[in-house]
Order: structure tokens, then sequence, then C-alpha cells
């Protein structure tokens, strides 16, 4: 596959025939930002590929610095070993946003918003890299939360695998809004209409073990009351 | 691949080497029982296949009928398309129950719930499953939902492909808890736990073109308030 090279970091994300939007291409986008953000606020992403012929997806976490995804985990981990091979890779986070009830079964439908990556992944040697993409993952989970915490040792940086995944081809798809139905259904007596879904936070259980003097800090603080 | 013939419905799900947990196989289930509660929570799975040597993975609603997910599209469907063909496919739903913040970066980490299928999907032609299988998504985004609804007319359901995957071989892994941190870490003053998450309906919104006249029926104000 050959990206265009200049200009790597453009507005608008590459995109060939496996990366076009094709069932209902008006909800397709290739916009670096909704990429992104789709990215951030995500907490899985969807790793597939093909070890031995067989098609693997495997859920993981991952950080996004820039425009690099990063994957991470045992060196031991099967897809983690097929991925440092440079095999393709096609990546899915997807986040859910309302449940479409409309008047015909046919056009139930989920308000949505999902990113699909295409591209081959690379490992991470330089420490100083590995050090940031760590640190990636640990403010995803919870933002400034690397700074709070012990940093990784060298026998955890030894013991961690982690890949990058340029974002260069990637598609974007959304759907928003009230259901839509076919235009004689709209007087069938039946209530219609869309139930927001949103991922709440809930109170922090603190760790058992927690000496009693540590309270809950500010960053999970700010996070669970936003 | 051979399954075991007897006792398909059986209350272990069988597992080859493609589908054993192998990463932290403490976390790994094989229980039909828990894959059956898993798949019903979630909204999306994720469908892995390899399409010209490219794997792809593509969010997707789905509804279970007992031993069976199913899947639908348009019959243009690339994914649809390739998988009516026969092809193996690894379809993953996953779960994410909380943030887990260690006193270490390097334990962090998420308690999920997540399962991986194997198998390979064929298309439902009798009408009687396919209205089954309909029954089944629609009831799976909100439950009593078909019985308020126009239900399929000819032309819908012909151009509805269902595509039925067998629950024969498949995985659970879940983690679940509080943070496990480096014994020697206990001492480190910072405070450790899990921040729960869960996915919270809000405030059903009628859809614009709704007659005034018609009120939220039971079955979303029960979703919406339970």
């Amino acid at each position: 596959m050959n990206y265009p090279e200049k200009n790597p970091i453009s507005q608008q994300l590459f995109h060939s025939k496996r990366s076009t939007v094709k069932r209902v291409p008006k909800r397709g986008s290739y916009e670096r930002e909704l990429i992104y953000q789709i990215l951030d606020e995500g907490f899985i992403c969807y790793v597939s590929f093909v070890a031995d012929g067989q098609p693997f997806v495997i859920p993981t976490a991952y950080g996004r610095v820039e425009d690099k995804l990063y994957i991470h985990g045992s060196p031991a981990s099967r897809m983690l070993r097929a991925l440092q091979t440079g095999i393709e890779v096609c990546v899915c986070v997807t986040l859910v946003d309302g449940l479409v009830l409309a008047r015909s079964a046919f056009h139930h439908s989920l308000n949505y918003r999902s990113i699909v990556i295409f591209g081959t992944a690379t490992i991470v040697k330089e420490e100083e890299d590995k050090l940031a993409a760590l640190k990636a993952f640990c403010d995803h989970i919870i933002p400034d939360r690397w700074q709070a915490t012990r940093p990784p040792n060298p026998h955890e940086l030894k013991g961690t695998l982690v890949l990058s995944l340029p974002l260069n081809e990637a598609s974007a798809k959304v759907r928003t809004g009230a259901p839509i139905d076919d235009e004689k259904d709209y007087e069938i007596p039946v209530w219609a209409g869309v139930i927001p879904l949103t991922i709440t936070p809930g109170e922090p259980i603190s760790d058992p073990r927690l000496s009693p003097d540590i309270s809950v800090p500010a960053h999970v603080r700010d996070y669970v009351s936003k």
C-alpha cells in the first residue's frame, strides 16, 4: 500500500478500496479530527489479523500519541507475535450512543461512532518512544494518571512489547439522530425515538489494601464527577 | 473443524488451540451460560474475516436465539457477501466494567467481560427462521420491542440477508476486582482502586415527527428506569 508521501498528518486520512465506507456512504468520514475523537473516547480496540489462514479478532486496550495508535502486551501474546512480523492488521473502535427505535422493525438501529483502521504495525524499540506509549496507555485509562504512579522499571519495560500502528488509512462511520421510517409508516401509532446511552463512572472503589489515610485524588474525583 | 457431536448444547463450549485463552488462562472460561450473558448484554459484535488475504473487522448489531448468533444486513454488504461463502469468521463482544488504577503504571488495567467466537456462518433461508432472527435483533436492542412494531414486509424480508453463526466454539475472558500490584508497591502512597463503568440510558427522545398523543410505552420506560 502506497500512502501519499507529503503532509502525512493531513486533515483527511487516506482511503483506498478496502477502507472506503460502502454501505450508507453518507455516514462515512475520513476526517482525522473525528477519528482521533472516537479513538480518544473509546477504551477497547478490536484487532483483527490472520494467522495460519484463520482470522482472529482480539480486544485490547490502547493509547494514541498524535498519528500513532499503540497496543501492548506480553511478548508471548499470540496477537503481538503475529503483528510484529508486519502482517496486515485491521483495527476497529466503536462507541454506542443510542438505541434507535423506529415504527417498523426493519428500521431499528443504533446510533454509533465507529472507526476502522488499516495498516501494518511495527515494534517500538527506543526506550523514549516506549515510555511515551506507556504513558499514553495509562493516561488513556484516566487522564493525568501517569504522573501519580510508579513508572515502569527496566524489568517491566523489557517484559512489555509495544507496537505502533500509523493512523494513515482509516475511515469513520457515524449514525446520529432520530429513526428514519418509511414515509407511510409515520402514521402508525407506535412510539418512536432514541434512547441515548452514556458510559457513566460510578463511585471509586478503593483497593481493600489501600491505607485509610490515602484519599481519592483530584484526577479520579474529576473523572467521576464530569 | 470437528465439533463433539453429542449434546450440542452442552454447558461447556468446545475449544481448540485457536479458541483457548492463553494469556492469563485463569481468566478464561468456556461456560455457555457466561458466554450467553455477555452476548445478551452487549450491543455490537466485531466480525473478523479475510477477503483477498486482507483481514477486516466490522462492527455490527446482532441477535441471539439459543445457540445461534445472528447478524444481518443488506445482501450488498461486503461482509455478508464474504461470510455467506462459508469462510472462517471470528466474532468478539466485550463489555467494559471498570477502570483499574494500580500503584504502578504497569499494572493498570480494565475490568471487562469478553468473548471470542469461531466458526462459519450460513444463510438463514426459511422465512420462519428469518423472522425469528429479526425478532431477536429487535428485542436485543430493547426487550419487548418487536410486538410493538410494524413487522417486516415481503420486500424488507427479501432485502435483508440474515446469517447464522453457531455458538459451538467460543471462549470468554473476564477480569474483575481490585488492581494487583507487586507486593513491594503496596506501600507506595498512591490511591489505587477501581472506577466502575456502567452504560446508562438517558431520557427517551421522541422522534420529532411523533404525534404528541403517543406517550412513551412501558417497555421503553422500564428500560430507562431499570
